[in-house]
């Protein structure tokens, strides 16, 4: 039998303690021994529960409780979860958690405290909820240079655009029904403005590539002006829009990082991934293209992926598992401007002779797109494929003409794929 | 540094020692030490080869050098593949195989020898090619009760039904398109008939549900007679025909396996999974859907698999992975006409008002589903769900019509998705 101790009783660590009850046995079976969770901490009571009595509001019975080998923290937010979580690490105790705010914060300082201590610090519920997503990138792809990740990593925002694709909804009309039916908080503003798919696509790349990207570094746009007709326009395209956190590996060993709305063709495995779904694509150079789909929330699948992880550092109490990355240099994250982009561009203008002959002067062989109901002064194209920073200047250059919409297309290698 | 064998220089083992060398230094990295091939057995000899010393026609030269603690089986087929992994596994090294006949036919026996003699016997490259599905499903897993599998597990036939569906290609002409790319042997019956699928769908259900499944105790149906037809009716349907490889668990603790083409609704996940792409789709208590795609096959994509199975052996030399099943008992494998089941049924008639009612009389209420050019003589129509041994035996009733086809839709516990 192993003691484990779970901070934070919401919807997570409250998961956690069911999955353990109900699955039990199946749970020792793979474990090698049976897990009970001896506290957990929660500065709320519940005297309803059939394990009430675990319950305390101090940190110091978890930390302070020698036989307590195993800590999951699923309390979210960075304080005072990066506190405890160090804090533990620091006294021998291997730890598990859910919290992509923390990981992306500081995975690189926890990874390190573990390795010092010959402990585990495992996250794989972090990424892609109950989708194995991080192991499979760390052991089963062992065998591959991974170059490219992207995914579809938030199923709040997901949901909203499933919406707005498949049942003409607007953006406000998605939001709140979303609300309604719990997938998107009273505050939505970490999933519309991806931040919480930024953290993500961080963990990934940190994973993938070695050293640690941090949120800040990655230019991140969410999906709060993406309108109905943008939708259509991507239609109009060949293809849907997602909400996608990229990150590529330069040949001379950098990385590029961005979360952004792009139109994916119809016929890419992330484009059907809809609803409250996760997709993740992941590149090696042996394996090619492999993508994992799922349900990325919830409280079931996420725990599940919490206690798969607690199992692991159950079955790996003495060795180490491998899973690792260092800190980034200055400079490790490039401009995303760097990157070759190509763009569907929405302009108000006089529809002349002279608007489309300077469409062509500046952009040379675009693709004009054009959907039934567009206002009569509006005109849209896609961009050939360039340097990001070289498609900014272009449309800065633009005289008599005002940017209505840019959505970048979902390029694989830079090569447009519609 | 650690020493390892390869038996066979075919499509894999040749693509495992190109992957170990081409990726050395990330490998050695991921396994912390380096891994070196001291010996290649095939009964050719590759003299152009830089690594040509290697070679050796003799077992005993793998078997008996007691520095070799890992071997590589990528010969395929059972004899003499069965009894060098086995002789490897006595002679207490760890084995790594992409060979599914053998893991299907005889995976408990091995599995069992070696925990016996505290080694590994790890097959991951066995299903799916490169798609991390073992051990994702072992470990990541671990926290859920699995009760269905579903999954496209034969890229071949894949590939020709995606040539079929989408360019209208007749069987025969998708056949001779995959054997000239190569993705279809010269003699393709263990695709195109469905072993090759079945065999992995026996390794997927008894890692999934813990005892063995042997592929003569499941039905299978190939697809070869599957006609442009067929293709067009699914789709009057709202679907696509796969060939599918499905493992269900009963309550009662059985299973229930079973290999053939379906007809999967178009918003399914494994419905866009075309061309030489797998799909396997895991259903777990907890977790709800996952879904994981990739290439199936192809020399980089399953020497990778197999290469990080030697990552996990080398880093496990001493600790055992817990993968494991047992011996199923007479009688685990349940009659798969126990199942639920709802089928597209094509008769040849007279389409007269006494055929119709027949029909309606027989089966209830039934869906009539019709395609533009077809024959005068016949009549299509979707069954109600029932078992499939009470559909069999109404279809048997029936007088004065002549089963053209059955096909079966595609069901997730029983219910219809269409």
């Amino acid at each position: 039998m192993i003691a484990i101790a779970i901070l934070g009783h919401g919807v997570v660590g409250s998961g956690v303690a069911e999955v353990l009850r109900n699955n039990a046995e199946g749970i020792a079976a793979k474990a090698g021994q049976s897990i009970e969770v001896r506290r957990i901490l929660d500065l709320r009571a519940f005297p309803d529960l059939p394990y009430a009595d675990l319950f305390t509001t101090r940190f110091e019975d978890v930390l302070e409780d020698a036989d307590i080998r195993i800590v999951v923290e699923t309390m979210g937010g960075l304080h005072p979860a990066y506190d405890y979580v160090k804090a533990c690490l620091l006294a021998g105790k291997s730890v598990v958690t859910s919290n992509k705010e923390l990981v992306a914060a500081a995975g690189d300082e926890l990874l390190a405290i573990a390795r010092e201590n010959n402990l585990n610090f495992l996250f794989e519920a972090s990424v892609g909820g109950g989708i194995p997503i991080l192991r499979p990138l760390d052991q089963c792809l062992a065998a591959n240079e991974v170059f490219e990740i992207a995914g579809i990593l938030n199923g709040t925002t997901n949901f909203m655009l499933s919406k707005m694709i498949h049942e003409n909804m607007s953006f406000e009309g998605a939001l709140s029904l979303a609300q309604k039916l719990g997938y998107a908080e009273r505050d939505p503003s970490a999933d519309i403005e991806g931040h919480d798919a930024c953290r993500k696509i961080c963990i990934l790349a940190s994973l993938a590539f070695g050293k640690h990207v941090h949120p800040e570094e990655v230019h991140t746009e969410g999906i709060t002006n993406i309108s109905s007709e943008d939708v259509r326009y991507a239609a109009a395209c060949g293809g849907v829009i997602k909400l996608v956190g990229r990150a590529t590996q330069t040949e001379d060993g950098h990385v590029i990082c961005l979360v952004a709305p792009m139109i994916l063709p119809a016929d890419n495995l992330l484009a059907d991934v809809d609803d409250v779904f996760n997709g993740i694509m992941v590149r090696g150079d042996n394996v090619g293209d492999v993508v994992f789909v799922g349900r990325g929330a919830g409280k079931l699948p996420t725990a599940s992926a919490v206690v798969a992880d607690v199992i692991d550092e159950v079955k790996h109490l003495q060795a180490r598992k491998y899973l690792f990355w260092g800190a980034g240099e200055e400079g490790y994250v490039r401009d995303y401007r760097l990157a070759p982009a190509k763009m569907l561009l929405r302009f108000s203008c006089q529809k002349d002779a002279g608007a489309l002959v300077q469409i062509g002067r500046v952009f040379g062989d675009v693709r004009m797109i054009s959907i039934p109901d567009a206002p009569e002064d509006e005109v849209a194209f896609i961009t050939p494929c360039m340097p990001e920073y070289l498609l900014t200047e272009k449309i800065d250059a633009f005289t008599g003409m005002t940017l209505i919409k840019s959505l970048r297309l979902f390029l694989v290698d830079g090569i447009e794929q519609m």
